[in-house]
């Protein structure tokens, strides 16, 4: 049994597995046929925070594969009413896998410490390893190959962003993260990173342009994430000068295509210019949630030791 | 694709068709065949306000039709984290088919203009055609066609009204409205209908003997609808002379069916008397909410171009 | 049709036709079978208080089953929209099967009342027979034959311990029951237990080692259930001397499981000694719930008339 709690849990050749899963899973529904892998299997979803995408996604993917989820919310009160192991092993009793949307990274680690099945990390504040994973499956759908690329990535050095490079470094694709000073990618997971894949490439800078030059891909997000409302203002001021808008995407080139998480704050971190252009995959990307998570689930209950 | 935003969207014959098919499948549930008809089919509810009809009835109906639903709450934040256009975009993704309930009308119009699956009014401020579909299925159940009969409402001229007028002029069913002053269906409706539909025959009143009297179905409503508590003193005044009792339904005759969209608040709007008479189709008629909207999902997702 | 507001209305046979049918929908499962006996079909869940086991297990069951759940929170408004003659009789047209939690145990019995589809009790403040029929299921998996067994029962004889009496009763085993002063079970229950199964043996003391020693099995509960939160230090200093703690489990002897049905306070009315033991068989238990409801749900759908 294994977890996805991080990008590290993972190896590329795991990665690449995955993605060939949610490939063929993708094509079998683009033909008209949803393929029961998963009848009668039941996934818990935990979310503290609000969602629409990974629920959605999770959800929809489940019920594709013949199975179903059980959304559990705010009021579930993960370790509240008992400790959390007595809840994660009781609900490893009825659920064939758990994805959990947590405040703190650690409640998920502590979740997954006795469950008897496996745990999806559903993006915490350290990390969303599912959206990194579906970005880099967009990528490699439209470009063939994603080894050797360079991903561009502007804006603050958040959890998708700290996702990205873990799981860029595993799949052998290069990351430029421009990010203002405050907000860069703190060393201790450049270093981590380096331990875990000697061959990782990853840039910082604060120069938006510099990052984006000639990348196959210029992704941001969001200036100001669920949870952070009170740094608002401050962070609208420290990120000014790394909207993504025409200007540059023009230093991008025509090549780049244009990536976000979504949801995504128009006129902000991005301009409606951008958002709608044909560069942008921002819909497709999105779809590829369900299509990635897809191969995560059937990896992790099928296949993975 | 299609969407069933209003009674308007669907001509008589395609209600027909609707018909239809949820005859069939209402047939075939009654000798105990649930045809998985859209096995691995995924239909997201967006509810802005409670519900009890018509979320369980399309949740069953997809059950049954071997289909999941991703029931979304009002924490779904329609709109809110991001635009409208997104939102939808991002929801067809995951989503073969949405049913939204919405304060404000112009919420579900604004949700199908870029949707890339079909949308559903699952309620709004100002229709209700999942009710009036299913209302006229009842009656043409009962009464083995529709076409000629007259159906009485009596009460406030609400969504529910709005959207029975629009569905019985498209069958060819005469709609007597009995309404106090102030609460009277609006010209620009009427106008609307008869351009549509120039065979409409919609007759107004403010005498619900005048309206019920030999009619196959006298039909009400409560007098305050959700989201219109502050009204409800004036509105229990302006309607205390529109109780359906039985007096009135008597004067209807003893051919008339008593019909309800229900929740009813039963004293008010109706009598226990009525309610509880062998006149009173109520409950089959909120069963009808189910199979008719089993024929609506599968005309949407298999038959509607 | 039948309902199971509570373990009366099961006899001594039934209970065990549940139990076989549980047990063989068990085996299949690990066998990695999950047969689509209820392929369709849906179950309302509609939980006026928070749960966790008795939710999840009833939605997993149905999943394995290859039938669907609709989870009706509070905002369902039980009895408050309409009467609960109407919601039942409207409910009852959509779903097969209903579980209702609820905050008076009338409110189920009431819910009964006009339903036209099985209604299940899924605790109430007088009962809780699914955790007492999974409790029994548990020991005769781990007994062979629960019949002479002897269960003791150490704390507030509250809705479990009320629904363990009677099924005990039922099928042949002995509950002994310690309870502080003012915590005993009451005279009414026993009476109406021994009318029932004049060979019931219930023996009612205020000392916990009189009750386990020998037992097959200790059961403790909470000291506070949900909603006596204002009770909770008078409680504290009435059970002071009902923890079951190693010493008192030395008492039972080494041949004794200990039970409980979560969630616990571990440090309260049982220590982590006992709650981690190799005699502690509570994470199984819990797990049994959901094996049970499936022949709770299997039986009353297909077997019960």
């Amino acid at each position: 049994m294994r977890h996805l709690i991080s990008s590290f849990d993972l190896s590329g050749d795991e990665i690449h597995r995955v993605f060939t899963l949610a490939s063929e899973l993708k094509r079998q529904l683009d033909a008209g046929w949803r393929e029961p892998l998963l009848r009668g299997h039941v996934l818990a979803l935990i979310f503290e925070k609000q969602s629409l995408r990974t629920r959605c996604s999770f959800e929809a993917a489940m019920a594709h594969l013949g199975g179903s989820t059980m959304f559990l919310g705010k009021d579930v009160g993960l370790g509240q009413r008992e400790s959390m192991s007595d809840f994660s092993r009781v609900l490893s009793q009825y659920a064939d896998i758990v994805a959990c949307r947590a405040m703190n990274h650690q409640t998920v680690v502590d979740l997954a410490k006795d469950a008897t099945c496996p745990i999806i990390n559903a993006l915490t504040d350290l990390s969303h390893p599912c959206q990194a994973l579906a970005d880099l499956f967009t990528l490699q759908e439209l470009l063939g190959e994603v080894k050797g690329k360079v991903l561009a990535y502007v804006g603050d050095s958040n959890n998708v962003c700290r996702s990205l490079a873990v799981a860029c470094a595993k799949v052998g694709v290069t990351l430029n993260v421009a990010s203002p000073a405050g907000y860069e990618m703190d060393d201790a997971l450049i270093a981590r990173i380096g331990q875990a894949v000697p061959s990782a490439k990853i840039h910082r800078t604060q120069d938006p342009k510099e990052a984006v030059r000639g990348a196959a891909a210029v992704y941001t997000d969001v200036w100001t994430s669920m949870g952070q409302e009170a740094e608002a203002a401050a962070r609208e001021k420290a990120f000014a000068s790394y909207q993504v808008n025409g200007a540059l995407m023009k230093v991008a080139g025509p090549q780049a295509y244009f990536m976000h998480c979504l949801p995504a704050k128009r006129g902000e971190e991005v301009t409606d210019e951008v958002m709608d252009s044909p560069q942008s995959i921002v819909i497709p990307q999105a779809g590829n949630r369900m299509h990635l998570q897809k191969g995560i689930l059937a990896w992790l209950l099928r296949e993975a030791e």
